[in-house]
């Protein structure tokens, strides 16, 4: 059985303007490794549209889950609940539920609950709220798509939130090995390696270090028995390798 | 007259998995940014001959450049080259100028020119090679499509060189105004703001500084004095702002 499917889509223009440098994409990657979830593809997108009902319809059809970050605040900016509901061919009204929490929320605080901050309140029909411990506001699962906040805090605790309920596969294991040698030294043996392992994914990343070249190989897989062989069979290719 | 439009393809499988943290994305865009291209979309993907193809031709069709990263060195999962090349409905055959490039380099080093260095000279027919000053093997440009290194020294080098030589737009100006209010109450007169300059983008990002929330407002476009007197008016706004 195959590990459930994953992609990102990042929305905002700052991020593609360079302004901000995009951290979530790099968590979200981490925490769905950790938990056998395979991110198989990010784009990352302007705060338009039609590019954001685009990319909704083209990454719910191919993955299991797909995962959005930014554009679920107050400003006239913030317009993603709109167009992941118009991409599903829906709406994202203010819900009842949402206007609650964001309610009690406000009058703790002693701040006044503004129309702009009811725009936070949009969530389609159907939706499953998405705790926002942070700053209350919820993010939303709407079918296979989780709506984010884009701000990393709030990100990452709406990640916690939506990871403890999906279903796991299998977690990715790797091992890697530090090579004082280029890739162009190590490529051939490292072929070979690949090609008897098909169940493996056997990668390697060069670098460079005081004007000398290096190589770092990664072996992935998700049975643990498979990779340790694999490495003993590697490190005896390359003897001198350093831990 | 619109500026030139750019997506990039960042192609990696360590990129997905969370092992590396993917620093060509920020760079690329910042240097679009100053020039006035437009960066419209990103897509990262895995080391798969078909993710390749697809994202290539997609891109390609809708954007003026495209820019790809990684996968271009001389191991086995090195296969960008192979499928630019695929996209387009050609090949990529080991080319004699980039071969010569690169026996002139490993002769230079006395290093040997293995058959897994010769990989790094594969290159279409009609491309036109991208000069690699860090590492000599050369990137390639083939029809809108420039072909990068992931490795960063060696991806900033290539930038630097395609940029050298394809049309600018007229850059992208910004100011920013950072105000201790919280994104709720600054919504209102923000959105009218942007209603009032269809010609920029006025964008809001909010952050929490001891306890405290604020937002930094920040407004873009290509004429210098429409974001100078937005810039006046919103000031006017919010007379508290810190600079």
């Amino acid at each position: 059985m195959s590990n459930p499917s994953a992609a990102m889509l990042v929305i905002g223009d700052e991020i593609l303007s360079g302004r901000t440098r995009d951290s979530n994409m790099h968590h979200l990657a981490c925490e769905l490794a950790k938990r056998g979830i395979d991110l198989r593809e990010v784009r990352m997108i302007a705060d338009e549209p039609e590019a954001i009902q685009s990319a909704v319809k083209a990454l719910a059809a191919a993955y299991d889950h797909v995962f959005t970050s930014g554009g679920i605040g107050p400003t006239h900016d913030d317009i993603t609940a709109d167009n992941v509901a118009a991409a599903f061919g829906t709406t994202a009204p203010q819900r009842a539920d949402a206007l609650a929490l964001l309610a009690a929320h406000y009058a703790r605080q002693g701040m006044e609950f503004t129309e702009a901050r009811k725009r936070m309140a949009r969530v389609p029909e159907g939706a499953t709220l998405i705790e926002n411990p942070v700053s209350i506001a919820p993010g939303f699962t709407y079918k296979n798509v989780h709506v984010l906040a884009g701000v990393p805090t709030v990100f990452q605790a709406m990640v916690a939130s939506v990871l403890a309920d999906v279903a796991e596969g299998a977690p990715l294991l790797s091992q890697s090995l530090r090579v004082m040698r280029g890739e162009g030294d190590i490529a051939d043996p490292l072929a070979d390696l690949a090609a008897a392992h098909p169940e493996l994914s056997i990668g390697s990343y060069p670098f460079q270090q005081g004007g000398v070249f290096g190589s770092n190989i990664v072996i992935r897989g998700s049975d643990g028995a498979a990779v340790d062989g694999a490495m003993r069979e590697l490190a005896a290719l390359f003897p001198e390798a350093c831990e």
